[in-house]
Parts: C-alpha cells; structure tokens; sequence
C-alpha cells in the first residue's frame, strides 16, 4: 500500500515516476492509496487508470476521500478490472453497494464481529441486513474519525482488556472525557458488552 | 420543496424563522431541499431535525451534496423518522442503500425506464441487478451534473422527438459538441435506441 | 455594476452573452462585480480580462473574494488598464497599496470620517498613517462581515440617531447582544463617539 | 522555525504540548510556520496567540497561507508585539502594508536585488516605488509558487551559472518547456540581465 506522503507535494509525473522506481524495487503487487487529508495530494480516478495502465503491478486502490463518486469513476473507467476497497469508515456500507472489494479499517481491532457481519451481509446481498449491522456501529465509526485513530484504537483496546500502551509523541493519548464517551459507544454498539 | 435560495445568506435564525412562516401559510408537509452548490446555504444533519422539531410540517429531506454521509447522519438523528431522497444523480445506487426513500431526479425525462428499473431493484434489494442498471446509466447522470440541467434535459428531449425549446436568457442552449456527446450517451445507455 | 446572481450557475459563454447583452442595451460603464459568496460565481482574472476585451463598456472591477492575488493579477494582465476597487471590508488598507482605485463599502454609513481618512492617506502614499487608520476601524470592517451587512449597517444607523427600520424578511434584525457589541465597537473606533 | 508536520494531523492540544517541549529542550526563540499547503495544518491566529502566551519563546510567526487577513488579526489580537513574516511569495508587497516585519523567501537566489529592493523602499514608506519593484518581480514569484520550489531555485541557479544538481528523488528537475519559461521570465525581470 502505497501513499504518495511528502512536504513537497508531488505532481502526476513525479508520483508516476515514484510508484514505478517501487513497482521495479519489489516483488509484490501495489496498492495505490489515496488520503488527501493525510497526505495532501489528491489522487484522482483518472490519474489513478493512467498509472495502473503504465505500472502492471498496480492493481488495486484504496480509497479514503469519503466520495463515493471516486469509486463509480474507478468501476467505469477501467471497467471493473481495477479493485478498490473502502478506507472510509463511515462509507463502509455504500462502498460495498458500489462495488468495493473490501474496507480497510482500524474498527475491527474493537468490534471484528461488527466488521465481519457486515462483509458477510452484503457478500450475499443481504443489504436489509446489512443496513442494521452498519447502523450499530455507525457510532463508533464516525467516534473513530471524528477523534485520532491511533489514540483511540489504543484507548478502546484498553477499555477491551489488552493494554497496548499510548501513541507516540507529539500525539497524546485520548483525554479522559473522550475515553469515558468511547466507552459508553463501545457498551452500545458491542454485541458482547465490555465486562 | 423549500430551499433557502438569496442574495444575503441567512442565518440559521433566519432559516427556522422562515421556514416556520411557510408552514403557517400552506397546508401542506415541507421537504428541507438542501443543495448548497445552487443556493449558497448548506444545511447541516443537526440543524435540518432541529427544524423539524420545531416544524411539525417539515416531513421530508431532499439532500443534494452529494456527500453519502449526510444521509447516514439524517437517518441516525432522526432514528429512521425523518424521510431523505437523494438529489445527486450519482448517488443514486447508494443513496438507496443508505435508506433514502426515493430519488430526486430530472434523469427520468430522458431515461424513465432506467430510472424506474433502478428503484424497483432496491425496492426488492436485487443489488446485483441495481448496479448493474446504475453502471448501465452511470455516463448520463454524470453528463447531465456536468453540464447545466435545463438545457441537457431539453437538448434531450428534442432528441427523442419533442421539441420543448431553448432555456430561457442567459441560460444557453445546449452547444452542438455537446449535443453530439449527449446523443452518443444516449443511444448507448437506453434500451430503447433513438430512432 | 454587474453581478452575475442565478440559482443555475452561469457558464463563462453565458456570462460573456449576458454582459455583452446589458452593455448593448446601456449607455454607462460596466463594473464587473465579482464576489462568490453571494452570486455563487467565481470571476477568475483572466475571465475578466476576456470580457473586458470583448466588450468595451466594460471598465471597472468590483474584486470582493478577499484574495489580494486577484488584484495583483488583474494589475499585471491588463498592465495597469483596467481599474479594480476593492469589495472585501478586511482588504481595505493593503488593496490600495496593491492598487485599487477605490473601495466600495458600507461601512461609510457608520464611520464616513475613518472610510475617508484612510482614502487620503493612501493618495499621498503616507502609509504609516493609513495603518492607523485602518486598525482604528478593523474591529467594526471585522464586525460588518461576520454578521449580516444590512441587519449591521441598520442597527448601527439607529444608534447613531438616524432609524432606517429592520431589513425586509426573511432577513432579521440584528440580535440584542449583537447590537450592543455594535454599539461598544462604535464607541472605541468612531473619532465622534455616540451621544 | 517549527512547522507542525506529520502524517496523523495534530490536535490544538497536541501542538501546544509539542512546541512547549521544543521550548524546554533549546535555548533559540521560537518562530510559529503556519504553511497548510505543505504541513496539512492550519494555525489559525487565535490559536497562535494562545502559544505566544503560553511558551515565552514563541516570539515570531511565518504566515504562509496567502490569506493578508491573518496578519491583521496577528497584529490586533497580539497589539502588535507579536512580530510576523511573510511567506507567501505574491504577498511580499501587501504583507509589508499590513505590517510584517519581513518575508521569508527563496526568491532572494534569483533576484536578490529586487527582493532587497522591494524591503528598502517599504522600510522608508516608499509605497509608489515598491508597487514599481513588486510588478517588476511579480512573473517570478508567480513562477516559483505554480512549480515546485526546490526545483525552480535549482534551475534559476543554473541559468545564473550555478549549477547545483537537481532536486531529490521522487522530486524531479524542471521540465526542459518550464526551464525555457524560467529564462525568459529571468531575463524580463531581472536588473542585470543572464548573460
């Protein structure tokens, strides 16, 4: 998985000449991603096409704008050959009505049941189903985005019983207000309630 | 359907106040059209059941930003009460999935056929056909919000036989390159072709 | 003065006919008024330089984005030919130093002594004492555009002894706290202090 | 000079956390980097403000977003003690207007006669003569923030006659089309003209 991070940012021919130099350096297949709120640069779909046409071993993107626009663009324009999964969680649903081959998420370090349940929902097409299991974690999915993912991975995974310590500096660990909500979202939308 | 279209942007006070005046003068339930690309206004999940708290004429959300997650938020803060329809065309496969009870559309006047197959898959959640009838008719939604509305529908139209004219100064009519792409669109994505 | 309101924003071929089509129809000179936040409508510079050449009625730009480069650019495309007047309250020192010839306000109505104080200034280029004169009056330049200019400028007349009524609906009168916010801005900015 | 920078985007309260350590750990005064085009983070002046008051060795800041109105709030709201710079390139002129106390620049490489010029005529308030310098440089400045910076610099240096290799990869050179457009503009702008 790739993302085109940097402090300059790059152009089209910079990240086309980049992921090539990696495509040459290894072995395994690239998954472009594409996190403009992380990494400043938008990779749009028709850009994307362009570098899966010139570098074989892209063959994948993940995509984490929050549009779904993104993803009917890639199904059309390289006519579904290209797979793309979800990185936005709260997309987690309509991704999949729209194609998507998977989600990568952190949810499923504190609800997997969750996670899982919806991809087995809509594997078969059971989108009545499917809707319910993404309106109960739809809480702690828009948590999750709305706090620092790190910080509160870490901090739910606490409340879970498995201490894995706090994020590194210059990130803080969750404020205890927001632990205290975590906490409240995660008894809700748990199947099995935290003891 | 009222949507808060003006030179001077309201105020949400502005807004609530407004919206109450008309419930006071109509007998009819109000649908919140919220469409900040032509009005200049975007109304929030949060403020938008505010008002329908205090509205009891407000029933009904037509929701144009495009963005998946305002329906989702609708939904969630309502609890299923508050009834959205999608008004992005490209949103139309997801929007479905997202609960939206119906779709907002002038797409119909070129595509009824397709439109309708589309609403009736979801209403029987044949996601499988749905998205194979939405890819089908994908290249129109996206050529008529890239283009102005009006006169992509009234260019099609004459296309199809009736001649419903120009719109009106400034608006212009559809140019003839424009023209040309509609038609190619057209005689691929209808089952029925253009004679 | 021209802006170009729509609820279907224009494209720039219809912009160019509807301009073309007013300055057929008068005898003055056109002011180009470009501010999206009320029209919807971005006028770039280059734009405005097309539309300048292609009807020569047009003269005058009223820039009101609040983003000095506008300035800069339509100072350098039309080497100097084409005069801007500044439409942005917060812009009002440093669009002279970029050139402006004027600054289109309706702040006047509340300190026409300041507004006029720091055109002089600028015309003898004594910077210095325009910047006086400018941060005298930023706080109410700073009030004006996060509230609603008419409810503002209103309110403001009437603590000055002049009542000119309420902003016609669904406009609103500016709120109570607000008002006296006005009012303590009023009394530290004005170099007659209220009665 | 202290940018916050990083791939998880920093919370208020991490930032203030993280510039107070850097406070404790040297014994240089600190200059805030306010630049979200490269760092993903906007230090709004409020915020700015609050680190001023809380870590004594913050005393300067490098405003960067192109927006002039954030100077005059760094001005009002710190009364003027706390001294900023300018570094957004199309900005050099007004920023002066709007009282920075300098401008952080590469384009000094290029031409530092005309970026000293630019400083020595507003240092005397001589306002016609630096609009004259500024329209001079302007085409420059423009060329560097529309191109990569490190990439421009390499290449001017080269033409000026000296050569100093190319950017780091994935940062690539200037294309050979840009390096042309760069000689000319070179040529125009520049006192002492390529040789």
């Amino acid at each position: 998985m790739v993302l085109p991070m940097s402090y300059w940012k790059f152009s089209e021919r910079e990240i086309l000449q980049h992921y090539g130099a990696i495509a040459d350096a290894i072995s395994l297949p690239i998954m472009v991603y594409n996190n403009p709120a992380t990494s400043g640069i938008d990779l749009l779909p028709k850009f994307i096409m362009q570098m899966a046409k010139a570098i074989p071993k892209v063959t994948m993107v993940k995509e984490s704008t929050g549009d779904i626009q993104r993803m009917h663009r890639l199904q059309e324009l390289s006519d579904g050959t290209l797979r793309f999964y979800n990185g936005s969680n709260p997309l987690a649903l309509v991704s999949f009505a729209a194609g998507a081959s998977g989600w990568c998420t952190a949810a499923h370090h504190l609800i997997p049941d969750l996670t899982l349940a919806l991809y087995n929902a809509m594997l078969v097409n059971d989108l009545a189903n499917a809707q319910q299991i993404f309106d109960q974690q739809l809480p702690l999915l828009q948590f999750i985005v709305s706090h620092h993912l790190p910080a509160t991975i870490k901090a739910g995974l606490k409340l879970l019983g498995l201490d894995v310590g706090v994020p590194r500096l210059p990130l803080l660990a969750l404020e205890k207000t927001a632990v205290q909500n975590l906490e409240a979202i995660l008894n809700q939308v748990r199947i099995q309630p935290l003891t």
